[in-house]
Formats: structure tokens, C-alpha cells, sequence
């Protein structure tokens, strides 16, 4: 998408380096900077201090870090201690670990001196694939907005919670994908963004994101969505998740499942973008099943802004020995759920409604 | 309440002095200290720059600060400019302008030279009656938290909403006046502290009030409820309320719906704590007839809070040149609320159910 005037993916190979560049997603919104990984150690840290973040995008910043380890020694001992290193980075992340399984699947039976271009080229696919499941979803949720244009007028009034956009992921983004699309063809769009404490991913990035191609929108505390819902100011919301269970629950970031109670409440519809691997065929019941990270209590004590200066620093906003909780995500049960947009079309949430699109994972 | 390890109220008259003392809450939680209020001046700027605040404290204030000016100078243009002045300080203030007029209607007829005495006394009851009121709220509602720590065992853990505690009243505060109660009566409570967002109400004042009297407590972001709710971690909710509908509606801080639906779709207790006067008998449908303040953005893109070094500062939290939506409240339908804990006692949320409590309101 646009930043700065021009087009950017999150991640691409240097010109004429054996490096690659990505965006230090750290210093935003408040500083744009691009950053030079050349060797295995560059992307681990990468990943660990959340330069990049988001799924998709750590995926893709594992591959290419797998390939600059080739580059520098293309034994099997190197290729067992890159996935190793890359792997210890954000324990949690599931995408990280499915790109490290395909690029040592690739790699490992490979002559050694192969082995590197062949990695470069894996993680290219890698993003390439991404960039094509988001652009799909980006057209299907398109006919959801132009349907939503043609019903009410203009202009669509989108809520949206976090950071589901092309700064998570390689381009696009999933629930700003169908935005961007729509922004692109034309249709008058205006988008609330959740500031989405305690991390703020709303507010520093969604809207950054939104602010450098052009996209009206408006910051909101996420207090305020139920407000804007009862007085007509929301046509429809579109979220992200980190993980869709077979019969349609989805989790995504704290706080989720208050707008869809919201939406529920008001006859809005609330959409749920996803990539088809996301979902996780051998859960069913989502608030019974998926266990929920907790995160540290200084995400909720303190937070991240810039001075008047120019500085960034963390200032604290509770008492003193005032103890906080930090649970990072909830679940939204499938029934306050209008439709799921993949890249393969809209449909339900519910175990029909995945399996008609998904019906190799029939069982 | 305790503070300090004594006991305060939010207002009281100087010893030995024609003042009045406060607590600066602006610079809460990370500081305490008091004011001296010594003249008409010093009170208007304290309610101005809400070094007080919470409705019955600001009725308080304004109510002294007609004492003070009539200390001063008790002729019929003083008291007159003494109304004026304060009524300008909170253009919105419901209890300002009820206290002013009680003051007015009271002084005006007196010899002018008995209008100080009669001030002082006049302002000091208005202080008692509101702490009568709290502490009534506070009575029937501990018999509520009573039941669920019979029905479910200990502890009994409670959500609130903003600060609706003793620093919004002169003391015992609203919402919080049944969980003081309940936790001076041994019986063991938490309570999940929203932060409540933009001004974070909850973080500063409510977790820093409750962790001076002693109460259990733990702050979180306002996303969390819905979670928390989902896994039993709650067993009731008491928020507040600026203005009641006949009919039950319930205006209150911005995000109180949000938090009014999940426990509705938990089938968890949803309970408004209210002073009998904050009910507004000639509205009925509070969505349709409440108009929502809209507050400044810069309470939305930036907030304040202590760097490492002990300075209080503002930061800033979103991308230059994002615009940012400030809706300070909103209005939960009488339909989600479980009960309104008034002085007189607990009743439905409903025209029925207020006209019990409230005979001399049948119209």
C-alpha cells in the first residue's frame, strides 16, 4: 500500500545486496524508517523486538532469515541452528513455525550449494502467496461495502478494532484489504479505528496506515463503538483474527467481542477477515478451548507516546502498587459473527459454511 | 474514606480559618496533596481545572465557594456575581446549578450581614446529605453483594466503570459506596478497574481510592470485561450514572453499554448505583432524548501520565494529522440493567420500579 508517496510491501529483498529491507514497525506512527537485515541474527531480532509483528509478516521475515543464513554457510548444521534461532523468537506465533517447517521441508534435501538461491526464492513465494490470498480477500469483502454503498448511500461507515492491515502481513493487510479495495475502486469509505488498548496497535498503526494512502478515518476509544452503533454512525464491522475454530468462533485481540455484542445489538454486520490457514480444523468450541495468552501488567500500566519534544517514552498511568491483568485476546462466539470473508469467498460462521469453501478439510 | 492512612473527605471547612481545603485530584494517582480554598476565585478555578470533579463534589465546591464569598463581601450584587462566576466554571454541570439556586434561594432573603454564617452552614449540610444519600446507596447494596458472596462463596469479584467512588461525592462515593461497605463488613471483595478511557477515570482515581482504603483490586484496559465475563471471573457489575431516564435508561461514562451487553450475554448482575436526584423524570427514551457530549480530541490522541523521572506529562499516541472522535458517554437501555440501587433502596430499572421508590414522582 502507499507510504510516503510511493508503494511499500512490509518486507522485500535489498537491490544489490545480499539483505533484506523492512519497515521498523517500533518507531510508527511516529517515525518512518526502513531497516536492513543482512545476516540470521538481523531477523531474529527483528521478529523478537516486534520490528515486524503480525502473522503473516513474521512468517515471511522467518523464510527471508532462513535465506540469509544459506547465503552466509549452507550446511545442514547452519539450516537445524537457523530454524532453531528463528524459532525461539515469539514462542507463540504459528505462522512462524509453519514457514520454518516448509523452508527446512524444501531445503534439507537439497544439495548444500543449492540450497541458498532456492531459499530466496521459497521466501519470495511466501510473500507473494500472502499478497494474493489478501487481495482475494480484498475483492470479496469489496461486494460486502459496494452492496452496503448501494443500500444506504454514501459514505460506508466501517468499524474496525487493532491492526488487521497491510503492516501485519506482506500487503494488503486481511480486514483492510477489503477497505484498501474499496478505497481503490472509488467507493467513499470512512473508517473508526479502535484504538485497541492496551497495546494500541489501532492508534499507532491502523491509523498511520490508513493516514499514508489516503483512507478517511477517525480515531476512537475503544469505549465508543457501542455509542456510534446505536446512533447509525457504523454500517458494518470487519475485524482480523488470530485464530477461527471449525465451527466459526474467532479469536482476535481483547476487546473484540464487545463490538460484536454491539453490532449484534444493533442489526449491524460484523465481518471477520481471515486467510484460510488460520483456521484451526481441530478446535470446536473457541471460548472452552482456545487458551488465552496473558501478557505483562506494564502493557497496561504504562504506554508508549511522543513528547512534545519529539521523544518517545513510556509514561505510567496507574497508582503505585496497583496491580493490572493483561489478557492479549478473547473469543467471539460464532453466532455474533454475520460472515467470514476469505479468500475464496464470504460464508457463514459456522461448520457448513467453512466446509463448503474448504471441502478438502471435510472429514 | 481512608487515604493516607487517615480518614478524608473530598471537602472540608480550614481549621481556624475562613477557607476550605481539597484534594487536588489532578494530581492523582501519583501524588496527593491539598488545596486551600481561601476565597470565590480559588473555588471557581478548582472546579474549572478539576482539581474537584464527580458531580455531587462539584455542587459541594460551588456550594462553599458562595460561603466564601459572602466572608468577603455579602451584599445582593456579590452574591449575585458570586452564582454567576461559579456557574460559568462546568457549562454542563447538573449539581452546580442545583447547588447555586439552593444557595441563592436560601441567602437572597436573609439581612445581608447573616448570609456568611448561613452560607457556611448551608454548604456543610449539603456536604451531609450527600454523604447520607452514599452511604444509604452503600447499605443496599452491600445486602446485594452479601447474596452472591452466600450464593457463590469468596471472593466476590465486582467490575466498575470510571470513577463513580468517594472522589466524585464527598464521600463513600456511588458505585463504590456498596463495595466499601461490603469491604469494611469483612466480607471479602475484588474488583476489576476498568481504566476507562480517553481520561482513564478508573485507572487514576477508582484503583488509586480503593488501593488506599485497602480494597482488592486490579486494573484493566476496557477490552477485557467481555473476556473476563465469558470465564466467570465476574460476579456482579456496579457502575454509575450522570442521569437516569424515568423509564431506567442510564447515561453514564462512554463504554458502560459495552460492558452492560456482555454481562447481559453472561447472565451476570448488572447494577447502576444513583442518588434519587440524578434521575431525570421528564425524559423517557434515553438514546433518542440524551444529547452525548463531544469532548476534545486531544483527550483521544494524547494522555498523561508519570515518566521515570516523576514528571507528570502529556504524550501523544496516534499519527500526525489522524482526527480523533471523543464521545464522553452513552446510554444503556433500562433493558440490560438487572436493578438501580438508590437511598431508599433497590428497584427494577423500569417507570414501575422508580415510582415505588419515588411516590412523590407519580404523575
Amino acid at each position: 500500500m502507499r507510504a510516503e508517496n510511493r508503494h511499500y510491501r512490509t518486507i522485500w529483498p535489498a537491490e544489490g545486496a545480499v539483505a533484506v529491507e523492512i519497515i521498523d514497525q517500533t518507531r510508527l506512527p511516529h517515525e518512518f524508517a526502513t531497516v536492513r537485515l543482512e545476516n540470521l541474527h538481523d531477523a531474529a531480532i527483528a521478529i523478537k523486538n516486534m520490528l515486524v509483528r503480525g502473522a503473516p509478516l513474521i512468517g515471511a521475515t522467518a523464510a527471508y532469515g532462513i535465506a540469509l543464513a544459506m547465503s552466509a554457510e549452507h550446511s545442514d548444521a547452519a539450516l537445524e541452528e537457523a530454524c532453531t534461532t528463528l524459532a525461539a523468537t515469539r514462542p507463540t506465533a504459528i505462522n512462524l513455525r509453519w514457514a520454518l517447517a516448509r523452508m527446512k521441508a524444501l531445503l534439507l534435501p537439497l544439495p548444500p550449494e543449492h540450497r541458498a538461491q532456492a531459499a530466496w526464492q521459497e521466501a519470495a513465494a511466501i510473500c507473494d502467496e500472502d499478497v494474493v490470498i489478501n487481495r482475494a480477500i480484498g475483492g470479496h469483502g469489496l461486494k460486502l461495502i459496494r452492496d452496503k454503498l448501494e443500500a444506504k448511500g454514501d459514505p460506508v461507515n466501517i468499524l474496525t478494532h487493532c491492526n488487521a492491515g497491510w503492516l501485519a502481513t506482506v500487503d494488503w493487510g486481511t480486514a483492510l484489504a477489503p477497505i484498501y479495495a474499496a478505497f481503490n475502486a472509488g467507493i467513499p469509505v470512512h473508517v473508526w479505528v479502535d484504538e485497541t488498548r492496551p497495546r494500541n496497535q489501532g492508534a499507532s498503526l491502523t491509523a498511520w496506515e490508513l493516514k499514508q494512502h489516503g483512507v478517511p478515518h477517525t480515531v476512537i476509544a475503544d469505549n465508543t463503538g457501542g455509542h456510534l452503533m446505536q446512533h447509525g454512525m457504523v454500517d458494518m464491522v470487519i475485524v482480523g483474527t488470530d485464530r477461527t475454530t471449525a465451527s466459526g468462533d474467532v479469536c482476535n485481540k481483547i476487546g473484540t467481542y464487545l463490538k460484536a455484542l454491539a453490532a449484534f445489538d444493533n442489526q449491524i454486520p460484523f465481518y471477520v477477515a481471515l486467510p484460510g490457514p488460520t483456521i484451526d480444523w481441530t478446535l470446536d468450541d473457541g471460548i472452552r478451548d482456545i487458551p488465552i495468552e496473558q501478557r505483562e501488567a506494564e502493557e497496561v500500566t504504562q504506554i508508549r507516546g511522543r513528547t512534545a519534544e519529539g521523544e518517545i517514552i513510556s509514561v505510567t498511568l496507574t497508582p503505585h502498587g496497583s496491580p493490572a491483568a493483561n489478557y492479549a485476546f478473547d473469543v467471539t462466539p460464532a453466532r455474533l459473527v454475520t460472515g467470514l470473508i476469505t479468500e475464496r469467498g464470504v460464508c457463514s460462521a459456522s461448520r457448513e459454511g467453512l466446509q463448503a469453501l474448504y471441502p478438502e478439510q471435510k472429514r
